[in-house]
């Protein structure tokens, strides 16, 4: 049976951190298939983290071991825990990074960090990745029970998600993430959508922008076309046809989103 | 035997959309060895991508499966396809990703990808690389007889592919790619240079510049200096020795290149 | 026994050069790990490559191969070499790669590569990654003795990277690399702070800017504040709290860095 691990930091492509987290568990492990979710998770948005984890731990084989390091609060007094979302297991700092996860499926375990044998020693206060979480990970993959790295804990740290809200004809949200495209991804779900008409009867607003309809395909448009379609991960996203709708709007994270029909 | 599967994609560093597909095919094959080509081909430059294909998929084992998602008609009725380049096997959209591949290799068989027993289900529109694409790739691994995932198909769709010309004492050719040095990648080939002279009697013009001789490495001349040589690939390269020639020249894809001798 | 092959160049994350050594290397042996240390070293800037293996090379498995290709001079005299820092082995052009580590512990042995019948062929003038380094560590990775390589070579060439000095109550050195969160990294190391007080008695200097205290985490200031810490690879780093010392400060590789108490 292969062992693998995912990554998710905000290391950034150019820096050897990433590295180092994986030469700490290729040295405790060398059978491990380790996995990269992603190091371009903008600089400590915890945000953002938590909605690639939701969006692709779970693709992942049963058992693996997911580390996310976006940790603003490293060397604080801020917990690491264990946590698993079956049949999955993570390990990260308590600072909202699986909430997006949490959400959609309770956690039937968390545990905090704090049992110093299995860390990696001196631990720099800078880069607990390296030093706690990356041992951590290695020692689990070879066979350690959860139970040994620390004391239960009752219950993870939210994150402060602004929530869409449907009230009659009318949907309010904002756009929560960017991707490499440019399309912009809001917090409105397929299912607040349920009902909502597709057709030209609906408006949908991102900032001072308007289009009608909700496609299910980037294609049906014209290019350049300003387009509103529920994304692969069940959110609506607002686009432009083979462009960028961050860079031809201006609009980021945080812009309004409104759907009135 | 280790099974080998390399994915290209224009998703970018910074998307999980990745690490979805890995979550799939080593859910359905643990053992697998996925190796990224590259993910930051620019957003829908199917000849970029054709470029790299061509440059180092058949540089890996025997039996690779390759498989390349540059797909700017997903959700609309383009093909997607199975390829055979002895001794590699690919999966893409029918959209000219294998042309570069091909033009030098005949494949010896394609079929159209729809039996949707295969796919990963429910397919979202706008993403068949982890719905589609992924699945299939891994039930090739495990050995699927890839007659089982459609019908047979005549041909692969071209790549509308700028030629170069030579007449008498004159190539004419264009830049097709740029590469991360800012180096410009001609579509100028090697045997199309053959019998031409490499000193300063052949002149090199790329859009407004001009240089003389024609090198075999960068590091023959001094630092900032302009130079045509031929590259890995077997192309000619117009380059500033330790510099960007797309920055230093203001020149991109496009841009006209001319040897006269 | 997993072999594991390490890979540091400064080709980019968009380029598949990458790729096209881990076919070439795969296709050799196709149980091998490969893994990324980084692929965005700035273009043919050596010290920030050897720094990058510094801080992470000995951290993977004894026996780990690594391969690094930083590599200005590719195509002319310099050499090639195959080194040992034990339990580890590096291929890299020599040229000061492997200065940073072999500052701390001294290699035992040191070959100069010429033996042609391990090299990939025709060997491009441009890619000695693929035709001479990849093929190299690829039979090294199946048993070949290293001493079958070339020669023994006396002395691994030198980087010119720059000293800091102690004198009475005064530090002086330079930032010498900036990370990907903009944090400046010096070349002023733990053991040169040695009995320097870290509270506000002591003042840091760089450039224009001046800080008190040297901390020990990111976290125990507010954000936007400028601060001095020894980060995790044990050298002094200027950071501003939750931003980039780098774009705030105006200041990169080369700034003077003065500590006075």
């Amino acid at each position: 049976m292969v062992q693998i691990i995912t990554l998710t930091t905000d290391f950034g492509v150019s820096s050897p951190y990433v590295a180092a987290m994986k030469g700490v568990m290729l040295s405790m492990n060398p059978q491990l298939q380790i996995v990269d979710i992603s190091h371009s998770i903008p600089p400590q948005q915890i945000a953002i983290a938590a909605m690639a984890l939701a969006d692709t731990a779970l693709l992942f084989p049963a058992g693996t071991i997911h580390v996310a390091v976006v940790d603003p609060g490293v060397g604080t007094s801020r917990r690491i825990i264990y946590a698993e979302i079956e049949p999955h297991r993570f390990i990260c700092p308590d600072n909202g990074l699986l909430d997006r996860l949490a959400e959609r499926q309770a956690p039937t375990k968390i545990i905090q960090i704090t049992e110093q044998q299995y860390f990696r020693h001196p631990v720099a206060p800078t880069f607990h990745g390296r030093d706690i979480m990356a041992p951590v990970a290695a020692h689990l993959s070879l066979g350690l029970d959860p139970q040994r790295l620390g004391s239960p804990h009752p219950k993870l740290k939210n994150l402060d998600w602004p929530g869409a809200t449907r009230v009659a004809n009318r949907i309010e949200g904002q756009v929560v993430a960017v991707d490499s495209f440019g399309n912009l991804i809001t917090n409105i779900t397929r299912e607040m959508l349920v009902g909502v008409p597709t057709d030209e009867s609906v408006t949908v607003r991102c900032d001072e922008h308007e289009t009608h309809s909700i496609f299910t395909t980037y294609a049906e448009q014209p290019p350049m076309t300003l387009v509103a379609l529920i994304g692969s991960n069940d959110q609506l996203e607002i686009a432009i046809v083979e462009d960028s709708a961050k860079i031809m709007l201006g609009v980021g994270v945080g812009a309004p989103v409104e759907i009135v029909w």
